[in-house]
């Protein structure tokens, strides 16, 4: 096939979803970054769309016309506001999800021999994204408190004295990371910003998570960039419901002009009205309470399950907020573990997909107790704790 | 900026939605492209989005999950099924709307070097779309029997005879083409598959207003195609109602897996699984058959208004189907006329947009029947004649 050059060379990568493993019935979701089914406000959407139609009729179902298209733009500049994060409608963008968030950033940034810093591990989708553009990516470790700041000026130093380009963003999820659950302290975070300035690269900051913190709310990248190098993702996947596909960019006019360039979709009218009359009549302070007390729980849970049944050989990090717990399992290659845990009714995400180089994930594995119920998470922990009970023997 | 290449070379064109006017309040708007008001199931759309979420709960607001991701693709290959275009589901892809639709194929065959052939005039927003992608746009005259594929076949000859790269792809509106509203007789539509088999090229076919016949209906490009040559976008924008952003692409398995790489707003299940929860609820023989006399009603009135008001510098193509009427207006610049018609309150779109050339456009207008309802339509069209005749009289 005649594929143009591009894309030729992204089509040689491992195709998308590849991390997702084929579900058996009944399995235990431990797998799956899916909000809990009990906290998707599946009344509260269904009202907001009776009564959408009801005032607006066609208006919404148009392909543009509903005043809803602006007035979601309102109501998330009002959202990050509450987070000291400033912005105004025209800084702000309304994405399908912030999968594609990070794809048109990549888009307008990338050409295939653009350096790119990842964190090691981080989100298997945005390195699926990144490969489909640039070669040359470069991951940089994360430990129990994120990004590992002094190795990234470590190599930005190496690369000026040798001459080097110099990476065009930095992707990072600073708070609750997918798949570690870490944290960047502040000292870190103002480390970063102040290697972004003096490197002169942007930094694209991915904060799905940011809004569940179960104990303090660190301040965001963007909230302390004096300098507009953050280019903040948003999402309302995590918070409300994945979907509705409503993600959000915030970053300069000039860049958010260029970005709705290339975003040929266009406007999503309808679920974009239905999730602004979800916002504008459910209290969102609150909701954000009910699913910080819940996803604690069931944290709580999880940890607790952990404690109680895995043997010593495995270790995790207990997380401060978000949807995972990050597990290392030495010794035993979660990937070759998979099908026996998926046969015994349990999934899990194996560490290879987070990792640049497989390789390097061979011995950890993602838990997620967001979607699986408490008893649901006690039994899987269980189930796999016996697996790698059984496992350790033949070692 | 540090843009990317490619990118950069893109945000040199005009911007997109250039071509949009903006409206005074109670402007007749001949200009848009949208359904017709009484026509969008509004009430069944909020009936069947009801229906969804009072039956999968959760389900349809998660990443994916709900079975109606696989029902809208079975319903769409028996809907394609109809017309005699045989698909299965591993050869279509729903996308977010035509215009994406069009962007994944654009985005998987198109280097800046890569010919690519449309028609003279066509779909602004191909235009602009395909503009991000290449430098190399070519551009074959339409008549008011669609694309002069001897045209086409002259150019394939000179540039085959001359050693030169051909085509990678045609894009073609082969049924009432936007904006002409021409359809191409089957001769034209053997002929042009024999010139793709002939010299070797994809043919991508746009049938977004393919199901809105008057009278007869004629085969896709596609359902004629032998080869695996047409990769064919369809639409349910045009025929239910464009906010909900459902599209879909059919084409090889191979094409299908490549375009689904690209597509990192990922699948939209509430929206797919509530125009799937329509579909299967209400018949679509029956709604087209009212859409079709509907709109057939709309375009005689139109017609009517044009032929009572215009003046003799006026000429325009009468359609069979779909949504509009070109226009050409004999010694007015119509991109100069469009201020005035706004401030008398209607408003069109100058032909401009529509050419690779805007200069081409200068003295063709397009006008749409489908949103604004005929009482409107008269009163619009008077306008827009009183306005040329007396723009005339000062030529």
């Amino acid at each position: 096939m005649n594929y143009s050059k591009h894309i030729t060379h992204a089509l040689q990568n491992d195709p998308p979803g590849e991390w997702m493993p084929t579900l058996p019935d009944q399995c235990i979701r431990l797998s799956s970054g899916f909000p809990s089914k009990e906290l998707v406000p599946v009344k509260e959407i269904n009202k907001a769309t009776s009564k959408l139609l009801d005032e607006e009729q066609d208006l919404p179902l148009h392909y543009l016309g509903t005043p809803k298209l602006d007035a979601i733009k309102e109501q998330l500049i009002h959202r990050l506001e509450k987070r000291d994060l400033r912005a105004n409608s025209n800084q702000l963008l309304v994405t399908a999800g912030a999968c594609q968030a990070i794809d048109l950033i990549a888009r307008i940034f990338l050409d295939e021999e653009t350096l790119v810093v990842v964190e090691d591990p981080t989100y298997m989708e945005a390195l699926e994204i990144f490969r489909n553009y640039t070669n040359r990516l470069i991951c940089i470790p994360v430990d129990e408190k994120g990004l590992r700041t002094d190795k990234l000026e470590e190599f930005l130093e190496m690369r000026q004295s040798q001459g080097q380009s110099l990476p065009r963003f930095v992707y990072t999820i600073p708070t609750f990371q997918n798949p570690t659950g870490t944290t960047m302290p502040l000292a870190r975070r103002r480390h970063l910003l102040a290697l972004a300035s003096h490197y002169d690269f942007h930094i694209l900051e991915d904060d799905a998570y940011g809004e569940l913190y179960f104990n303090k709310e660190l301040p965001t990248l963007k909230s302390l960039d004096k300098e507009n190098r953050v280019l903040y993702v948003g999402s309302l996947s995590k918070v409300v419901a994945p979907g509705l596909r409503i993600g959000y960019i915030v970053a300069t006019e000039e860049l958010i002009t260029s970005l709705y360039w290339f975003k040929k979709d266009l406007d999503h009218p309808f679920t974009q009205a239905i999730m602004s009359t979800y916002l504008a009549n459910n209290d969102q302070q609150t909701h954000l309470e009910i699913l910080r007390k819940a996803y604690m729980q069931k944290r709580d849970c999880m940890i607790k399950s952990l404690n109680e049944h895995m043997p010593s050989i495995v270790h995790w990090i207990v997380p401060e907020g978000g949807y995972f717990v990050w597990v290392e399992v030495q010794g035993i290659d979660t990937n070759q573990l998979l099908q026996d845990a998926l046969d015994r009714g349990v999934a899990y995400l194996p560490g290879r997909y987070f990792f640049l180089n497989p390789n390097n994930g061979k011995h950890y594995l993602r838990l997620s107790f967001s979607y699986a119920s408490m008893e649901e998470i006690e039994t899987g922990v269980k189930l796999l704790a016996d697996l790698i009970k059984e496992k350790k023997q033949n070692l």
